[in-house]
């Protein structure tokens, strides 16, 4: 079973007053690039594998989605994801992406936002996705960027001539990392960018697009701290078509 | 056009030194990884971009490749590479990557070893490659891994506790880096790999396998100083189809 670090009281705290979680969508600054690799969501049937809170759920109804499954492992994200959709074409659920099942050729649209980083085995995962996909399915999700999980102190330095670096090491060696984020003792699985496409193109999908993301010159005229983001990737977007 | 460095007298001379030139294809660490993304060479009609010494031209035609054309920019290397090639089925021809044109249909296999990284506009290049594939051929190259590249200072850095790392930065900022390898003033190109990848996906090609070169095992029994080539990828390997 996965680490459901959300359900730790600290953690879903300090997690609940990020940018993100009170603004949603519109305060997650990767949206655009994610939206961008969608295929239209009218009469679409959808799963998003890690919902949250479940912002995207109700986006993606509200972008015409016929109908759409919100799975999480953190009891109190689904208990707010809940409270705050109305529909009933949208159901949550509870699940664990690491021994996850899902019907077969049950969606159009699978969508995940900053979960599969939790799961240890990505080609039991990615095999389940592809066939709960049907026919020109597609795939898309966002991961924290390798470059940003691999070091064994994922944190800036700053050189003696005041540059800041990121210190990059541990990048081909792959596996767990524990971080101390939000709460102490927090579970990651690094895989390289490589092993991540690997992963698609042997369950049989074709890559359509991997975004590096960077901030738009819009994003750094309205958040000038967002500059150092350009010096390392923090997050992967894929497409995939199944 | 793009630079020439090969040319330069010192950079010649110091690259004709490298363990890679005197050896060839042995003596080059990712080898086996490049060769493992081949088809097989069986009747196969060759285009190696950015041949040097013209070793892997050699191995192909070894291997039963119909014919094998090798280009590159630089002189002195065709000069070498046609005094160590008998057979008439090899062809060499100088040629700028920058600017090339193929004939349509031409190849069933297009390889590169470590010259892209010298073009700056590799969406040209690319596309050409795609018209000179007939259906069903494929593209296999290398390139410097991004990470290796982008740093305004590629070289590793020691913590006060001793550890090694790699100082990354600007590595979303694209485009030209110079540095001072072999010779002073070589000029390179900056992708990310999500922009490597999209150029491909853009031209037409369906990506088959992408790989961030570590070392085996066996490599670093016989080269223990490979052991860093784990901190951070040095090549990126990558093959598609037409």
């Amino acid at each position: 079973m996965a680490q459901n670090i959300y359900d730790d009281p600290k953690f879903f705290e300090a997690y609940s007053q990020f940018r993100r979680s009170r603004l949603g969508l519109a305060g997650a600054a990767e949206w655009p690039a994610m939206r961008s690799l969608l295929p239209l969501m009218s009469g679409a049937r959808v799963v998003d594998l890690g919902c949250g809170f479940g912002w995207f759920c109700r986006w993606a109804h509200a972008a015409g989605a016929a109908n759409v499954l919100g799975l999480d492992i953190s009891e109190k994200m689904l208990a707010r994801a809940r409270a705050e959709t109305r529909d009933r074409a949208i159901t949550y659920r509870r699940a664990d992406l690491q021994t996850l099942d899902l019907p077969e050729a049950a969606f159009d649209v699978a969508y995940s936002s900053l979960a599969f980083h939790y799961v240890e085995h990505l080609g039991r995962l990615i095999a389940c996705v592809h066939g709960a996909l049907g026919p020109g399915g597609r795939l898309v999700f966002s991961v924290e960027h390798p470059i940003y999980m691999a070091p064994s102190r994922p944190d800036w330095i700053e050189l003696a001539e005041g540059r800041k670096v990121w210190p990059l090491d541990g990048y081909l060696r792959e596996g767990k990392r524990t971080t101390d984020w939000l709460a102490p003792g927090v579970e990651k699985f690094h895989r390289t960018l490589g092993t991540t496409l690997d992963v698609l193109i042997d369950a049989g999908f074709s890559i359509r697009r991997a975004i590096e993301w960077r901030p738009t010159d819009a994003d750094l005229a309205a958040e000038p701290s967002l500059a150092k983001e350009l010096e390392r990737p923090m997050f992967l977007l894929i497409a995939a078509d199944r």
